[in-house]
């Protein structure tokens, strides 16, 4: 009896023993995930200390007085993790509270004349109109998406001003108070997030972007790799590299827009031109519409609507190639939005043209299956209707590729547009792209009418994922045109090709999650 | 001259009239889309007033003094949109309080032992360790996600307690008089939210449930009307109706989980037996991930990788009457979770299974054109090989369906799964279900030697649409269960045959835009 009592005592011991240690563990975790966030809980310790000081220290409470208070309530609520959303809490609240003060002097201006009953109806009234006037407007969009907190701190200050004012003869010197202790607080917070260890929700976002595009190019990797690996194994959903390269972009849109909110006030931090945050927040959609195309993928390996093997073998490599390309172009866009240059083009259009030229070539090298001889006067239809809207099409846009029946129209008018704006701007070196993404557009084109068809679908959605990849180019140039990022050089380019050897690598290392808004 | 600058004036007049109209007409329209929005407002001006008479009226004046801002602090601050949302800030506002009053009590004590300057200093360490560890805690998932606010009062209090107590010397009454303002601000806003014209977040999630799934069926219907228009339209990305389906349920992650979060915090507002907030969040999760296959096949019709006319014509109808029937699947669901009762089961799968057949059907009326008889070895080698791991599948799957190459094969379990726990569940009526499922998991697999080439990724798209419908209707048959739904009934099935009739006006009705979090 004794024994088991032991026992168990032993075993809760154990437990208690080890829960602090896992909560410990859980808290490291925090911190090394990004050290940002020891650093920033250390500054907000600082600052509370410094501001405390103004009530600690004898000759500066003297001047400031019981409002001291107010410093210390600003530190704590406008000190946020990144300058911008400091910036942004901080200039909200000084607004709020000057907006707020004149329009209580205006009040009390008016109430003055009246008597002490009819003065406490019409500041009730005034609390009552301007309360439910300033909840209304926080539901436009516009100040709900900028100033939503400057309207509460406006509501704050206004009903304790007016209230205060009933009571207190001197509402003037209230005000001003309120107003330099607030101020001093926003002081303390601007300095400690701008100057000490700043942490920028830009930098954020950039990386943030850069990540995406490294966790999409695992992605399209992972899933010709699962192509190859046998179809029995299941695996659970976190596990999937597949779905864990994506999962992060596809629920990236509000994480973004609040980075982009929040950069957007922040001051140029660099010596980049300026800060193209709207333009990272088109990347970032680019991105999750490439990244739908993937999800579709993945889908189609989960519900196998594949070939049977011998015919995978026979598409295998080119299919391969083509996602090893797409991925391999990823994080060449990742690369050089990390190092603020343009991309290489050739090195982009190349390969890619050379895929999609290979995954045709292996689609043509088979029979004409489609168009089959069993003579059914149904095919035959079709045959001669595919022929009539080729050559229609081809009426329509001659010498504008030749092959009709685009498999990807959007796709090729977004080429040549993309063709026309760099061509405008890139000077001779660069033109070297423009007949080989018109080839690019060909081939796409010519994919229509290949033969597999359990393939079909993987493949076509392949090719989708090319043309998507397309506008995700075409965001990012913007980007370095935007943020006018280095131009490309030649000895950039044996460095470009290395790192490309060895992606893998270059994703460890930077596989930094973003923390600013979780 | 005079007549210029006249018209200018005269022009600059007609804008500034139109200016405040225009802003009056954006404010019509906030309210107008959610009425509730200006009661939210009325509601606020209405609670601000009440604490304002705190300090307006003698006798309540008189027993709480200065400290009634307090109350009107808390009031500003905690009154939320939602019931829930209020829920948790005041009870986080409230054990923030308590927790913070207790520590600063317990610094309050030790530092009463040393001098004046030691304890300064003493006060300075304490609010530099607590404010860091505080902050630091913020970073912590959970913490984040339940307690932030909390965590926000408890830094502010405990420094206001513990910088206050170093020049005032009744740190009791300080504490006790904030605790008890806090309490009736939180008091009056809990009342306003809880009793008056209360907004519950869990209704908000339900209804915004229900309009997604409707949004869903109308891009599903909107997809095959898309397909029967003629190709050379290009409609802006806003204006499509595919496009303002599905956008919705995009980016529904981050709302969906705020107002799941807020509903955990309300209290069982009607006879239901509880709050299945987190069921609804799942089916939000199984809605996206089916809305990925829809972003899929809208990318299919852009970019059109599709069949000549004619071959279009040919399919035309069954494709059209599939996606009718998905799209009919998702208004019986949104209905059935609408006036939460259980959805009929035979309703959904009969038509269901028919329209999959009826593309079966279609399918194979063609000749087999995939395995050609040009004779060459490499279509041999596919037939064989397709033929040799049918066999195999078969032995495998003996008496499993009978059908090989399941071209869904997570659709199969998912099916499986889901029979298996209704027919546990279900008495007789239901297991008619049964059969049908399993012929449509049958239909499913029969459709991957399918002829039509470029048809191929369209039709496969829209099977694997229907393999994730499944899904959806696994969790949302899930959410009845857990939500005590109203059993089906024989004599709803009239009613509910009329209103599949006519989904359109059912959805006009129901379109109400969710504003819990915007």
């Amino acid at each position: 009896m004794m024994e088991t009592w032991r026992k168990k005592a032993g075993v809760a011991w154990e437990k208690a023993k080890r829960s602090p240690a896992l909560a410990c563990r859980k808290m490291w975790r925090v911190g090394k995930d990004d050290p940002r966030r020891a650093i920033h809980a250390v500054k907000v310790g600082l600052a509370l200390t410094l501001v405390s000081m103004l009530y600690l220290l004898e000759p500066l409470f003297e001047g400031i007085g019981q409002n001291a208070i107010w410093a210390v309530m600003t530190v704590v609520v406008v000190l946020e993790f990144t300058a911008g959303a400091t910036l942004c809490k901080g200039l909200n609240r000084g607004l709020g509270t000057i907006l707020a003060g004149s329009l209580a002097f205006l009040i009390e201006f008016i109430a003055e004349a009246t008597g002490q009953v009819g003065r406490a109806i019409f500041i009730g009234c005034a609390v009552f109109i301007i309360g439910a006037a300033a909840t209304y407007l926080r539901f436009l969009p516009y100040v709900k998406k900028n100033y939503d907190y400057g309207v509460v701190i406006f509501l704050l200050t206004f009903n304790l001003i007016t209230v205060s004012s009933f009571r207190v003869s001197n509402v003037m010197r209230i005000a001003h108070e309120r107003f330099v202790t607030i101020a001093i607080g926003c002081g303390i917070c601007l300095f400690m997030s701008l100057l000490v260890f700043p942490i920028w929700s830009g930098q954020d976002l950039h990386n943030s972007t850069v990540n995406k595009l490294q966790g999409l190019a695992n992605s399209i990797e992972a899933v010709t790799e699962a192509r190859e690996e046998s179809d029995d194994e299941e695996k659970s959903c976190d596990e999937d590299p597949i779905y864990k390269g994506y999962k992060a972009v596809l629920d990236s849109k509000s994480t973004d827009e609040t980075l982009a909110l929040y950069a957007s006030w922040e001051p140029r931090h660099s010596r980049h031109c300026r800060y193209p945050w709207q333009q990272y927040v088109k990347v970032g959609a680019a991105l999750r519409r490439f990244s739908y195309t993937v999800v579709a993928l993945h889908g189609c390996l989960q519900t196998e609507i594949q070939a049977p093997k011998s015919c995978r073998a026979l598409f295998k490599d080119p299919c391969v190639r083509l996602a090893n390309e797409v991925s391999r172009v990823l994080i060449e866009l990742a690369t050089s939005i990390e190092s603020r240059r343009h991309c290489s083009p050739e090195l982009l259009s190349d390969h890619l043209h050379d895929a999609l030229q290979d995954l045709n070539k292996a689609f043509k090298s088979q029979p004409r299956l489609f168009l089959g001889s069993n003579g059914s006067q149904a095919s035959n239809m079709l045959a001669v209707a595919a022929a009539q809207a080729r050559q229609q099409k081809e009426r329509d846009e001659a010498g504008g590729g030749g092959v009709a029946l685009s498999s990807a129209k959007t796709d090729t008018s977004a080429l040549r547009e993309w063709k026309r704006t760099r061509s405008k701007k890139e000077s001779g070196e660069r033109k070297v792209l423009r007949p080989q993404l018109s080839k690019i557009a060909m081939l796409t084109c010519s994919l229509e009418f290949c033969e597999a068809l359990p393939f079909a679908a993987f493949a076509s959605l392949l090719v989708e994922t090319v043309a998507r990849l397309d506008s995700v180019m075409e965001e990012v140039e913007e980007l370095g045109r935007v943020a006018c990022f280095k131009e490309y050089k030649r000895e950039d380019d044996v460095v470009v090709t290395v790192k490309c050897e060895t992606p893998r690598v270059n994703v460890c290392l930077h596989n930094l999650p973003s923390h600013g808004v979780d």
